[in-house]
């Protein structure tokens, strides 16, 4: 078990050492540990030496000029200047939370940044600000459309943090697939198989080979298979995309650049780097923020209370299991694989700084 | 084969009758007819008789005083007063593209509503101004969250259409759930049984009886199971649930007020009448509208183009099918299943309307 707060001085120090100011690697140290602690651990400081290796090739500008390049009181496309996504994400949930404080809303796309780490995090900005906060991002090609044997999407999250009252706020972080690439790692790890519905192989078949995606495969959209609704998966990850990319000039669809540094950029870009759409809507735009989040309540314990099926201990309202893990990983600190830790000491090596 | 402007001007006769204004039975009765014609046939005039029933029951208003009662720049709260939802959908939805010509967005939550018909019609009415549009709207509680034996949620779907160039326009119009109720009675009329991942039974359990839901069963969120997801079709839908009823004063949950008039309103009521939630985005808001339209006719050609899966002919744009039916249907015309027209001379026998 690894202490949260040490990990997150370690991630700080990477930072630095790659060439972030100060705050810039304290906020991504954070947004990095966050996803550790609410148990999204393929987005934690698993992370960190892909970041690192994107520095390495000139994909990510450590001291970016994150600006504004276009906007209406309700609107804005930002250009990160490939920053990390994990320093632009937060830095533009903040301009949109300004915004919205005029405008009862804002809508942000951005372009030319790099993966942004927990969708959830940046959502959830909104919350202290009795806001509803929302956070998309594109991704990685490794998501085949229904009907198709190619790659043409990311797992491209959809992230909707809701205040409540006396209740914790509901907080739905999900990527638009059957199942995140980090699940079939753990699969892979375990010689087992995949359940039916989360790959195809190569050939567009789908397929119970926890490897399938490395071995020319794609993960399939939420829903698995046409009968069972993958098209609307497929719907819901395209819009990510447009949102995201299309409308701020970032490279979308196939031409999304990959995560890992090792693959090459698509040769023809259609736009630049990696795009992220964020949304903050001020609740008493709409009515009175008291009055709603006392509805919020009701919504939540009505859910919560629900009658259980059998084996399960109760109906689960978004935002709980990691909320829970949070606190948990907080006291008992955070288990990092084998694999995780070697690439951690790697870099402390490298950079000449203890972990 | 019934021809579909005679269809719509029989539903408009039919609106009239139940006292709706000329326009107002016009334009109820063109998004009416545009679910048959777009081959969403569960939403079109097999619907007409279950409006009328509302209206017998005196939950329609076929005068209502739909007013904005809140707004922010960029935001509206409106009260339908019991309207029509055929007929306050596209009327706030206007209220939204006029306000986002000057805030650059427009957000919508609108209470005290009826079931809106098609929520891809809704939509759709962005794309003539060059915006991107959205239509949300909660529904009768039939679906059973992850985990749950009680239905609590709406099929609630998510409707977003969004400008192209030289290509038709993108979109997507999906339930939250699985399947859609009238797939289920479709199977049920062959005496066929579902797949699995769409019901389960009154004990909770995935089942492939097609009249499951009808014996105190439920449908399921999209992914069907826990290990293919459904907690995340669940959230989608809760998301919907709340931007639509829980903002705007709604009834939500498992207190939305069923569609069908035999079932009774919740004795509780939370909020009134049903919600919808509706967005508007000028594309130049973000980008200009010629170059982001040139970027989605390359987005839609590589995604239409990519190499589809063995049996499968192409991969399709969302809003393809639907276009295709609709050239088709206006052609060749709109066939009706017995029941629904049984339906229809009853209504015409009613009101003294011939079919």
């Amino acid at each position: 078990m690894y202490d949260s707060q040490k990990l997150e001085e370690f991630s700080k120090n990477i930072f630095k050492a790659i060439g972030c100011s100060e705050d810039d690697a304290a906020l991504a140290a954070q947004v990095l540990i966050s996803a550790d602690l609410r148990g999204v651990d393929s987005h934690g400081v698993a992370r960190l030496v892909g970041y690192v290796r994107l520095w390495e090739k000139d994909r990510v500008n450590p001291k970016p000029n994150i600006k504004v390049v276009h906007e209406t009181p309700s609107t804005a496309v930002v250009d990160a200047d490939k920053a990390l996504g994990l320093v632009a994400a937060p830095k533009v949930m903040d301009i949109a939370l300004e915004k919205a404080e005029k405008a009862g809303t804002c809508w942000i796309s951005v372009r030319n940044s790099n993966h942004f780490g927990i969708a959830g995090y940046h959502a959830m900005k909104a919350l202290e600000k009795d806001m509803i906060g929302i956070a998309l991002t594109n991704a990685s090609p490794l998501v085949a459309p229904t009907f198709s044997k190619e790659r043409l999407l990311g797992t491209n999250p959809i992230a909707v943090a809701i205040p409540a009252g006396s209740q914790p706020p509901f907080v739905a972080d999900l990527a638009t697939t059957t199942a995140a690439n980090g699940k079939l790692e753990i699969l892979q790890r375990k010689n087992e198989n995949a359940p039916q519905g989360w790959v195809q192989d190569k050939e567009g078949i789908g397929s119970t080979n926890a490897s399938a995606v490395k071995e020319g495969g794609a993960l399939l959209p939420l829903g698995g298979d046409r009968i069972r609704g993958s098209h609307k998966g497929y719907c819901l990850g395209a819009v990510v995309d447009i949102f995201s990319a299309v409308l701020s000039g970032a490279g979308y669809g196939p031409w999304a650049p990959p995560f890992v540094s090792f693959l090459p950029l698509a040769p023809d870009p259609v736009g630049e780097g990696l795009g992220h759409f964020f949304g903050a809507m001020r609740i008493d735009a709409f009515r009175p923020a008291n009055e709603f989040k006392s509805h919020m309540d009701n919504w939540i314990t009505r859910f919560r209370n629900a009658t259980p099926t059998a084996g399960a201990e109760q109906v689960l309202i978004p935002g709980d299991p990691e909320r829970e893990m949070e606190v948990k990983r907080k006291k008992e600190g955070i288990p990092l694989l084998p694999p995780v830790v070697k690439d951690l000491k790697m870099l402390g090596e490298k950079f000449k700084i203890e972990l």
